[in-house]
């Protein structure tokens, strides 16, 4: 069974989070069948290990992780890299994958750019 | 004159801001005669300060802020709001206006939605 893991940064204001949920409930509603959860790096739980440990629990086999991150800054160059080792170490029977980050995709940044001048037109 | 700032985090990695030139670039390019620039908070520059006075130089007299943030958490729901005080203090004749966290618009969370789940099914 696939499993899928938004991976965000986390932050100390727990209102920070809120669109993360909302995230998470949108992916669910499109793929109903999917277990997915969220994970943070920091400052929030579940951690990343949580999650799959979660996920893999339920009968999942394959997790992809995608950082919902704007960019590829050391957090998903570096400690993400060595978390996705450590987790292939703990559990060698599970196939774990990691998109790039949210932020790069074409499609994100052209909604992005769209919220940047309706707000503006406004 | 009308102008636009995007503020983004700011991170160690300069690969970070990659993600945020090509928002600057598709606001540019849809918004052709508007004055748009990105600013960060931290760790990068221009600081916001910075990239108000230049739009402000080149003749801006109402500035549009928008933070491209996943989440409201401190840094948007307390610094922001101090260094807005502080902008408007410094340049009476300017009207500086802030939009929400773009993490938090529909369509926005939309496009993450689908590029979540696209990755997941290739």
């Amino acid at each position: 069974m696939r499993a899928l893991i938004l991976l965000a940064h986390g932050a100390r204001d727990p209102g920070w989070a809120e669109p993360f949920a909302e995230l998470l409930a949108r992916v669910r509603a499109l793929a109903p069948g999917t277990p997915a959860r969220l994970a943070f790096l920091e400052m929030m739980q579940p951690d990343l290990e949580t999650a799959a440990r979660g996920l893999i629990a339920e009968g999942a086999d394959a997790v992809r992780i995608v950082p919902v991150f704007f960019g590829q800054g050391g957090h998903v160059r570096r400690d993400l890299p060595d978390r996705l080792a450590a987790l292939r170490d703990c559990h060698p029977g599970v196939a774990f994958a990691c998109s790039r980050a949210a932020g790069e995709d074409p499609d994100v940044l052209d909604a992005l750019a769209l919220y940047c001048l309706r707000d503006f037109e406004s």
